[in-house]
């Protein structure tokens, strides 16, 4: 609720339209819907011009339909992630229109006219492996309106493959970089690149990789200082700033 | 080396003003500076336009001071970070104009004439135990011409004093946010903010925050998508990386 | 064993009602009922006035049923926690009138006339995936004859759902907080009440949630100082001890 | 801020003495005090009727001083924690009537005038090394006007030692356990009482003690049901949530 | 190789009916059995008059069922722990007299006529979920020829039902402990006893138990100086060396 | 690219025969083959004179069939790790010459003709479950060409099995020791050879084995300095490591 | 308390000597002594035989020495383990037959006659590092009447070493391991006797050893039966347990 | 002790030159030397013909001075590792010709006449930060005689400082890289060169790299299959590998 509404909200009350204690209520009655076992927050999508977002892990398909559902019915395009075939199944059932990616496990609806690009994206991955990761970045970013430009297989021993495509990160606003194993591709994007770096540390790995925790702490620990990190194998979370940050250094032509 | 001077050199060899010999050694010779027991890379200087920066933990005072004298040299701005009084010392009997600030473990070095500052980064800390990092972050952005806003002491257990500085953060076009314990205010500010925020943890605690772990942990968990993470105490990355992105949303007015 | 019963016993001994050797060995004989595979204590329950309970994970279907007859003969309430569909089926064949929720994973059977309700215990959870354990805490505190308010997807990150929820908050005695991810929730509820807040980390989350761990460390972090923290996903626990707070907490009309 | 409050504001609004800016800016100058490093929340002080707090680690004896005294002009009680010599004498110097314990490292200034202790509490210790983290707890307890009752030396492996204390417990609203080591006692105070029992881990122990970790996981893991937990040598915490239980616990004669 | 059969070796070869080549090959000949992926190792047995133990766990049914028969021509009696049902089918397709217990997970063949016992081995657990690991203690330390009394269910948040077994332990020259949770009991034991007490944590329990871990942490850090501790859940590892400290502690009638 | 072949590319440009921008992009295209999934890396296997390997886990059978055949098409030798029976069946349908150990989980494809080994690998592991990740090892150094000597079921515990191969170890340029457990194997070894040893823990083991990680850490702390580490279970990169050096070790007949 | 006493004093309040009021505060004044900061326990002394011992780390010179002198003053023998120079001042200063020994930071007095030795306990440690803790645990086995065997710098990367003291290993009762780093003389020592092995993890090591950790994961995880673990650094609680199995082994001439 | 040894031990058998009793005892009476507080092994100097090593760290000056001497005694060359400046002073007093690097904090004796450096190694690190790992391996290398390139502050972030020293790599026969933060430049140099690589994680970093455990995680996860590792910090046995490996890359001239 933002402070222009609040003024609004204490001027009805100067005025007499509202009651103080209607005042009092509608300052608690905020623009979320509760559907019982979620409370929908359509102020954010309202608030950010972003789409609505699923969380569909943990949730059972029944659940993810219908939040799905009341998301859609305002209007806003809308994002499932890491939803399985069931919960696509249930969601394609209703909304016929949308789109199920099983490797990155998004269900993605456009119901908006997409305007221009803002802003470029590229996202990287260090191995075959990480290509789920990646990919969940990578449509969230394009839902979410950001040309990108995927970078796949470059990881660091094989140092001639990333150079290869170093003409391709020189346009990009901002980079992600998903890698598990040693987690060391951001670090050597981020020497190469002047924009920031978001790292994905992925779960790919074995032994000592502990699930992640190995790149996660590798990235953490980067020695190039443009690099942050997001939680392991959170490509929708890097995808969402990386989208922030591309649609604020995209210039429109004046 | 960017593929404009690879080009410049290839045609050079085309024309015959530079062997095959000569053009293979001079791939190599990048520029930066060898003095024994480091290598001065002014090339990511000329490269980002920002200031030169030493990191001065675990170097003797006398090699932060003739790192500090090299840099120094070549004109830019210089920072040198996690400064002991010593190193200032031996630095600003060199310097005198450069400034240390003890609290901040910082030296600054102005010596270009400060252009307009670029974009706005709001610094927010959850306690007085956290300033240090917290001015480690404000210090690093004001030298990389961002425009920033301290907002201390405002942590999550009393709301009031976050929600009375919201107005503050509603210009920032990126929010760092330094916090110890439980990790909790990023997740907060995240839900107030459309903009990126960069979560520092901090060591601050006691028990089982286990060196800042614990707020590592919960800014990477963070329930706000539009949360990234840098190390433990890493005020200058983060203030590095937001000053990126302020940059890149501060529209020159048209 | 409290001591009004061992000075009855003495008191029997002074008056040759019973030998030395009988009033040893009644010492010994506790008030719990041995079935080979445990040891049932009936004298928690009569010490207490709390119903029985039973942890069902990792005991066969058969085992919780048997258990639970020798409570439910007692004529006691009796709870069963972390009860799968198997053994649910097992003890309503031989109780129907018991009650299984497959959410919470509870079987519950009410034998005894429920009191007014003694104290009022608010059960909060941060997202749609803590309502398992937030479940357990609710049904828990019920079945023990407290008032349950039922407060769900109140995150930090949207601070106005929480802030709505603030006057419900108001009149508990105690508030139970279940969150996974950052675990911030029970920082920011401390901040807004005066009184105890119990705190239940849930194993929601991924990558580096550590399966609880991360939140688990948020709340014993909390710079709240009303919060206290019991186990991962142990929203029995929690409601456990909440009950005895919100039963001191609530006054009898003089 | 209170709902009563803010119905009082929009009152005022609707009658015309405070206009809806004034209102407005109202709602945001809640009563802290900003001293530059510090923003004083009496609000707090205010709202729960305990003593103003500082946690004096981390802060210089000047600034430990300073706050304190800001806090005593609010005619408050104030309690400083882990608060070493230095800044003892620092507030001692200013206010003569406060008063230092070097073991439980607490500064303590008594200025109303103490009403009846309401409610019991129980400290006890496993060992001699428990100490200053049990006499934090039964400080801070005492200047919070609980009655509490210290029980110390009382471990798990001299059963009787315990035993021999089980009337004095049996009297109290609450316990607090502090023990290091395996963490053991919480469990075999939380079955021998009806009441919470509220455990401190404390870095007591060498080796595989980890600083605490393994009492306090050991105390996450208790199986009575009656346990929750503290941060590792928060006595400070634990008394604060014990009081307002025992409060609450505590009955006025009608 | 003991030192006289080493001895005999050297008179042999100092009589010339050895030759010293053939001599340095015998040093190597060591009384094991090489049958592809196992090197049996009878020498083990016969040196400790021990029965032959089998891992089974990570074995085929085919190879424990090979290496139990090797093992039981050799006349010894054998005991297989960590068999699953198809492992225990192999086996006792081959040898009818061997037994499996389900819930321990072991196969035991008795082949040679048991002797009186030799020592007393208490073995203790602290609630039903824990049987397993007791029983797989209880089982190998009777084929060991221990006298063994089980005590189950006697966890320390009900003191009184291990109060109620005190003279139980009394008798017993060596105390095994299985517990899981909070891993307190072995220090309560150990303090009730004048005896060795090996401690073992078991795996169960749930959240911040993390497998056992918490258990073993406290265990290892346990008050009582009479505790030593084996890996987690290896209950056949407490009970061999519960078995050489018992047939130790075990005095025949003179 | 060698160093060579940029003076042949540079050589061409200065003769005219290669423009200065067809260079550039010839700097940029190295020997990789893109298949949309992959980047495969011949000019590796051209490099090193070593097979062509593919990682398996994580991809689909499809995958990992055709990676390999167009390794397969560059006509090196294979290898494949990680395998399963799908991948196996996948692959082995188009290049029916192919191996596959469902033990060691590796599909080999022997193209070139065998040289003479060049060096001599001895694999020993502690104990038969280590075996899989033994033979993992032994079967890459066999394909990279080195002479193998299997020694298993060696364990410390037991050490005159250890002795008893001490001659076999003598002539090993290097030796790989995989063990689970405690580790201890590798440093008993390193103190019996004077030859590297590559020390690979194995993820077998229950309770604090931690999957590996205790073996890990034990050998990380090995007290032999001719100890070096590789990930658990890699038994690959171990072989990869230990050929390197056995070829370098191996003289050719002068 | 022994069941005998407690049926002594049922018959004295039989007989009407005791009044069961006298009898109820009789079981509660058990023989310790409670001397404010600590509650010194006779009767552990009383019931076991062995010496009094005082953990001196924590505790200021004057409590560990009013402590001793009260222990002394029973007269017992008394150990001090874990004493500094100043803590030793302050008892010597007052028990002149007192000795310290600065390596292992012990102090001991012995008063009453020590008998012959009951049993034989071999001290092993790996490297000269662990020399403190091997004798600590080697004084403390002494002042418990054990016969004690030091073999000192054995460690298994020469194994040699180990072998040539294998004579002596042979007729030790029971055999205590010190090692740090890897932690594996436990496993290989276990292998070579028959007796019970105590392993005591010792903080020695740097990088990966992790204080201890990597020792104690490694002893836990033992392929050798026979092994049981302390704490790390633990030699008085090894000690302490190797006496009790020692005298139990030691069998006196018929 | 070697196998022709033990035959010429039974060889004087035979002969009746040694009885089977001294040969017996001779067995055990392997060559070295006990001096008290240390087993020093000369039989490991002469098996390997590398010079004596004593790690300092955990030794007074007059132990480190003292098993100095008894080396240097044989004749061997000499190295201490991790010696501060009070052990140089005491073994410098009696052995003026030995050298002391405070840097790496090695003291070196040089008693041989070096021989023709055997093999290549080179040193490699990211930072000046790793400065002393490298130097002990850089010193120890030097006296294990082999020929040293060292190759400093060469980290990933800035790729073109570590591509222009990549000729100097190419005629290495091992690779010695050290690194702390991320540990990264492992697998970057590995996928360079075609030699083995031995990591070295350095303690440097701050937050969560943990005191080098995010590097060695980093190093073990490398995607390059020629990286073996050793323990944080452990320059000492980096190069004590690498020069195994290095003398049998090293081909002298036919």
């Amino acid at each position: 609720m933002t402070p222009t509404s609040i003024l609004d909200l204490l001027a009805d009350v100067q005025r007499g339209d509202v009651t103080p204690e209607q005042a009092s209520a509608r300052l608690a009655s905020l623009p979320f819907e509760d559907i019982g076992h979620a409370r929908i927050d359509h102020h954010r999508a309202l608030r950010t011009g972003l789409p609505e977002v699923i969380y569909a892990a943990g949730k059972t398909p029944q659940q993810v339909a219908e939040i799905f559902s009341r998301m859609a019915a305002a209007g806003s395009d809308v994002l499932a992630t890491r939803a399985d075939a069931d919960a696509a199944s249930a969601v394609l059932s209703l909304h016929p229109d949308a789109a199920y990616d099983p490797q990155a496990r998004t269900i993605t609806l456009r119901q908006t006219t997409p305007p221009e690009p803002r802003g470029h994206v590229a996202v990287l991955c260090a191995g075959t492996s990480d290509l789920p990761v990646a990919e969940e970045a990578a449509i969230t970013a394009e839902l979410f309106n950001a040309r990108v430009t995927r970078l796949y297989d470059v990881g660091v021993a094989g140092l001639h493959r990333l150079l290869a495509v170093r003409d391709q990160l020189a346009s990009a606003h901002v980079v992600i970089v998903c890698a598990g194993m040693e987690g060391a591709l951001p670090s050597v994007v981020g020497g190469l690149v002047g924009v920031p770096v978001i790292a994905v540390p992925t779960s790919v790995g074995y032994g000592a990789s502990f699930a992640g925790a190995a790149a996660l702490l590798g990235m953490l620990n980067s020695c190039s200082p443009n690099v942050s990190v997001v939680n392991i194998d959170n490509g929708f979370g890097a995808a969402y700033t990386a989208t922030l940050i591309a649609r604020a250094s995209h210039r429109d032509p004046a």
